[in-house]
């Protein structure tokens, strides 16, 4: 089918055929897990929206902005700091990392035991079906954990604008230090590439841009709280996604208007959900789109998800960056301190996550957590249990459940998340 | 059957029946694989009776040592660094890796998809039959890969005294700071466990013993370079493998009488398999005790292996450190330049690895590269696609195999390799 598009995905270099293919694939899976659901906030229509534009329109105001001189950063990792790269005026996006493609294209560079985020990244650009990662001037990789630490390697022969930027595995000092000479590092890198000198004015702006979203984000998570929850945990994984590639001060203000929308429902006790659903946490690996089907076969199951421990949820958004510096430096320092508490699994140790679960766990009023790894994933797949053994201590069920981008284990999924459901009930 | 080291085991906390059914085991795999060899060196036995007293001389020396007030520190690591442990008089020794043991208690604590040594290690702790781990007064871990780095953290829950090293990923100048810092304080530490002072004559004095160990393997690497080779791979490896718990000043002397029997072989012609024997070299993973599999399976298959680019081979040894620093700050500046060699795959990116392998196999005239990985081990897997592709670019032919402790994959690996070795004669 034509699309309007075609001309611009076309320039970008993307194969049509199998762009279409994936847009179709897509499309049906949305509808199938979104437009489903009951009781949907009419707010979510601007993200049906932006979903449905999810190639279209949201590429076309990038490449738009490229013509008018600005630049487009495309990165895989909530530690790529935004705020410096909306300092000049450029803007990030995350690539697309959430579907297997050119499965048996990536098997020839990347070691049978890599997990799927990593494989669908070289799929989609192998593939030719990320516009993102075509259109963008530059490519952020970043030191996490071993898979994509040396996939990068790869990658940088695949793509001619690779920067990777070195991170800690410890919250010393060295490795605060370290975090701040790689964060001055991409600051030069940006302004290189954009031309455009960052003074403190602007990087405050950048910040207050990114702290709304955030704040944004904090309003939405604490609606959840409600029982029933004012929305479902898919439609909060779809805003968080979204987060990663919209413009994000419209983003903001859709985030905020539904949220006014959500607190009209929770005064009048009306939810997405039936009141008294089990609610689970969600916890681990990151869920790129259009990777729903985990958090699809909970709700499914009946239950509702109160919350997202994960990069793409409230580990990647919480925590605020303090923009009160006057200098440049100043507020290197508190981007810093900011990025340095993001507790991933690559840090050891890392006792704050299981603090965050637990915190999370009791704000939102989580019966139970559901521990979720992509196959592969040893940073996430060594805290899982440890994770699931302090749950369980302090009596709150946990279940640990290890999956990849494919539908065959739905079935299994679905049996295990079920009676783990049951058990909560009980 | 009762051994006169019972009582020592005993005290260590060892099991015995589950450590006598080790040293069984191990036992009768050395006596297939070393001592059928035909054309042994004669130098080789002191390194049969090393292996004979494995975890009885050589613990009783360590036992009898802290008797008199001296420590006992165990690593895993290459990166751990000797000389500072020497320099107090203190003795490091490289944990038991090997060997499957242990499996289902094993599994209970990490994740399926961890590669056979970190999973070792842990049988040999769960299982109480290595000596090492029970004697030693600190144990030095290290932040090298995902999977040892997190499980360190659960490691640390099973012994009383656990050490963890951070390390850098990139070698930049905040990696090499890092690193630096780190020496400093592991310095620190192993002055505080000993009660020693560090000074510059005693760091020299460690360097010393460690340069002349690292010389004597440099000269047992350099005879092998001759055809026929006067030495098997698979001696070769034992004496890299006993390089880690020996004591080395003694090992030393060892290594240097065994090659002076060599260089008369070579000046005679004399060899340990036949002149024209497909020539080999191993690179990849380390191969702690008894890890034997794969070098038995080539040089039975008629091939001899003239160097192993590995952890416990030429990756762990080569490079001395210089010792001609006054202070101790400047010889720990030498000490991190050293180690900053280490052409770990952890790093990114890791050229100097792929020249060394290049390197080897033109100095030790190998006709192919036999590249060997623990499954599930993610930096090693993710560099052995681009070595193999190099290598072959450059008319080396390469062989990328993976592999576990098991023995099942015995005969597949056989034909494999049976297969790349007539490649070779061709």
């Amino acid at each position: 089918m034509a699309s309007p598009y075609d001309a611009m995905w076309q320039e970008l270099g993307l194969d049509l055929a199998a762009h279409e293919q994936l847009l179709q694939v897509l499309g049906g899976g949305y509808q199938q897990v979104f437009l489903g659901q009951p009781n949907r906030p009419a707010g979510m229509d601007y993200f049906n929206f932006v979903m449905s534009e999810v190639h279209g329109l949201r590429v076309k105001e990038l490449v738009e902005a490229q013509a008018a001189g600005k630049k487009v950063i495309g990165s895989f990792c909530v530690f790529v700091p935004e705020e410096v790269v909306r300092a000049t005026g450029a803007t990030l996006v995350g690539l697309c990392t959430g579907a297997d493609f050119a499965a048996e294209e990536v098997d020839k560079l990347l070691p049978r035991n890599t997990c799927a985020l990593i494989k669908s990244a070289f799929g989609f650009k192998l593939g030719k079906i990320c516009p993102f990662i075509e259109a963008a001037d530059m490519i952020v990789g970043e030191n996490t954990c071993d898979g994509k630490k040396k996939a990068y390697e790869t990658m940088g022969k695949m793509v001619p604008n690779l920067y990777v930027m070195d991170l800690p595995q410890v919250k010393s000092d060295q490795g605060r230090a370290l975090l701040k000479a790689e964060f001055a590092r991409f600051l030069k890198a940006v302004e290189d590439l954009t031309g455009v000198t960052i003074d403190a004015a602007k990087l405050r702006e950048g910040m207050r841009i990114v702290n709304d979203k955030r704040k944004a984000l904090a309003r939405l998570n604490a609606l959840r709280a409600a029982d029933p929850a004012p929305i479902s945990g898919l439609d909060a994984l779809l805003i968080n996604q979204v987060a990663f590639y919209d413009d994000p001060i419209r983003f903001t203000g859709s985030v905020n208007a539904l949220c006014d929308e959500l607190e009209a429902r929770v005064a009048d006790g009306q939810g997405a959900m039936e009141k008294g659903a089990p609610r689970v946490l969600l916890s681990g690996c990151p869920m790129a789109v259009p990777n729903w089907k985990l958090p699809w076969i909970i709700e499914q199951a009946g239950a509702v998800i109160v919350g997202e421990e994960s990069c793409v949820g409230e580990r990647g958004a919480r925590n605020l960056v303090d923009d009160s510096g006057q200098s440049v430096d100043e507020l290197l320092e508190a981007l810093v301190d900011r990025y340095f508490q993001v507790d991933c699994a690559i840090f050891t140790p890392n006792p704050q996550r299981l603090a965050h679960v637990e915190q999370m766990a009791a704000a939102y009023k989580a019966q139970g957590v559901i521990h979720y790894c992509l196959q592969f994933c040893q940073p996430y797949q060594m805290e899982a249990l440890p994770v699931e053994q302090a749950l369980k201590a302090q009596g709150l069920p946990a279940l640990r459940l290890e999956t990849d981008y494919s539908q065959e284990d739905a079935g299994q999924l679905q049996t295990r998340v079920e009676a783990f459901l049951e058990m909560l009930e009980k």
